[in-house]
């Protein structure tokens, strides 16, 4: 690669996304110097990674595990710092492309620190467009700062998306693997177990997404997600349900031409996308073989079965502090589904009910995000309590 | 649209490419400014395009009919030209965009015209680039001539290709509907009839064109067409064969990522965007619905059925003279089967026989081009004389 060395931090180096970003990383040593990677409490896989890829720098959020990152890190050269204050002030270093890749509500005031800097952020975190996606967008256009999706679906339409010509798009549309329940009646569905929701057909991943996947919410969510992104009207903005999810996404121009990315369901792909932009680089992913896999599937998805699909759409129109809201008390109702204290199509109506019971101002500040954020969790526990199962 | 007036001459303003173009520029009036039509023998046609448009000049090709159009435009204000000369002219009075429509090689010589502007053509005549490639491609690196292809394969890789990074491609998947005996045996193949082979699945076109689909010699000509528009070596170029042929085409860059263009079949959609480029201009097209086409097939490509890519794949290797003789030879061999003078499987024969037999140095002009074109024709119609039916 001819480019200039460019300075590099991971926001949640530990966890798969960060992982998958240090494995590139480490592919094309001598493109990338690595200021700081973050964890939140694994010590032994910070050090580790920090001293695979040579970081300045290990930032462990939790401040009791200072004296153990510090041992871990004797005679590398590599400073150990702690504190969840610290990991925000290595998100505010400067580094010229840092991957957001802190799971929840952890990770907002890094990811503002990082987009305040007006330098490249890579966003694996959800919450920060779900939640705070106003204040966020605020920051980088007042920064200059530009945001790069991580996440497939974002990533695809990054891809197909002239930005500079946001007119020409018709509409954006996330294509939905339709999850484990796709073929399921509706009296299936409500007998659903938590085993039967974790089991995705296509992607390997953890138990409260898997379970989001399940009941399209991660959908309802992404589209949210996309309308921070991407610069057109909430109506824009589509979901068709593609079993193989080879498709990433699809944009629609004007013109009737829809461009779409694909590839195998490696994570690599996307974060590559992101790391080398606007080049690109080598991936060791599996080639997508279209013959191989023979045929792809497009159906429409059902919103009478998917209840928090439709209600996502809703909020999305809406806007304001219900998309904080709505991840706030779906992640309560997923927990609690997981937990078998609640039936699985009882989880887009826990959100659905904390919405009713509270509506406050749209959110200024990532403090006032996460108040709002505690505030749904709390009534959203309470609805579940008084929940029959 | 906001864009300035460009200037817009079509060659070949008769013809299915050239009305859907003068379609689009009506309903866009007040961008585009119509400097000349032309046409090979349709007097009625092209004076009531150029009214329709209100372009500023008709040219026939044919000399004879120049009293029929002068009768035609009579009153009109548009000035009517006649003779080969006169359309080769046309083509060279610089306007801001081309539309080369012009059928066959009486094409070469007013697409070499107008390439030498050095403004933009759009392409849609087949033998510029499989038999003048590298006399057009070296003309239009001279002059500056900006290349859009308007075919719906290469159109489509177009939009997926990164220009200014073709490092970054790994290959160029052309996508080939199968044409009629996707699933024939070889027996049934070699008693295939015209009226069988005519049948295309997908496009309505003519005879010509719909054998050379049904034999593959057209996704062969097309990669031949692909490598002179896109800078990658011969074999980063492959063909997949999709039925729905709902995919126009794909890039795959190296990081795994697959870009594809699709839409309905329409060529008002590729023409659109060439005319618009770099901008996107609405259409009247019917738009794709995944929902309703609800599945994408991909296979891959039986070579021992349709020798025609094999051979057109092993002539992209070689380069040089052959692509044109391919050319002229395969349309000898397709008239003859048209004509029941020939079987269906001996079409690629006699294309490889006349290749065999003919081997000419590379052409350095279009006069060669045509030279070597009309030698091609007389051996492979001299090969179908000796070929027992």
């Amino acid at each position: 690669m001819t480019q200039p060395i460019r300075t590099v931090t991971v926001l949640g180096a530990t966890g798969s996304v960060g992982q998958s970003t240090l494995d590139l990383i480490e592919r094309n040593r001598g493109a990338y110097e690595v200021l700081a990677l973050t964890a939140h409490r694994d010590v032994a896989g910070l050090a580790a990674s920090a001293v695979r890829v040579g970081a300045r720098q290990a930032v462990i959020a939790d401040s009791s595990l200072y004296g153990a990152l510090s041992d871990a890190l004797a005679g590398t050269g590599i400073e150990a710092i702690a504190g969840e204050e610290a990991v925000v002030d290595a998100a505010a270093a400067g580094a010229d492309w840092t991957m957001a890749a802190i799971v929840g509500t952890a990770g907002l005031r890094p990811v503002m620190a990082a987009l305040r800097q007006g330098k490249t952020v890579a966003l694996a975190n959800k919450e920060s467009l779900v939640s705070a996606g106003d204040v966020m967008i605020a920051a980088a256009r007042e920064s200059g700062a530009r945001l790069l999706p991580v996440d497939s679906e974002h990533n695809a339409v990054f891809q197909c998306f002239d930005r500079e010509r946001p007119g020409a798009v018709r509409r954006i549309i996330l294509t939905a693997s339709g999850g484990p329940f796709r073929r399921a009646s509706i009296d299936e569905m409500r007998r659903v177990t938590p085993a039967q929701a974790v089991a995705h057909p296509v992607w390997a991943m953890g138990a409260k997404i898997s379970v989001d996947s399940a009941t399209l919410m991660n959908k309802g969510l992404e589209l949210i997600e996309a309308f921070h992104l991407f610069p057109l009207d909430a109506e824009q903005f589509d979901v068709v349900v593609h079993p193989q999810s080879v498709i990433h996404s699809l944009v629609e121009y004007v013109d009737g031409s829809f461009l779409a990315q694909m590839g195998s369901p490696d994570m690599r792909i996307p974060i590559a996308h992101a790391l080398a932009w606007p080049s690109r680089m080598e991936t060791p992913c599996e080639r997508l073989d279209l013959v191989k896999i023979s045929h792809l599937d497009f159906e429409a998805p059902d919103l009478e079965r998917f209840p928090a699909l439709a209600l996502a759409k809703q909020v999305l129109r809406e806007g304001g502090a219900k998309s904080a809201i709505l991840n706030a008390s779906n992640e309560v109702a997923v927990a609690s589904f997981l937990d078998s204290r609640l039936a699985f199509l009882d989880i887009a109506t826990i959100a659905y009910e904390t919405l009713q019971e509270y509506a406050p101002p749209a959110p200024t500040s990532i403090d006032e995000v996460l108040e709002i954020d505690r505030q749904a969790r709390r009534i959203a526990r309470d609805l579940v309590g008084k929940c029959p199962i």
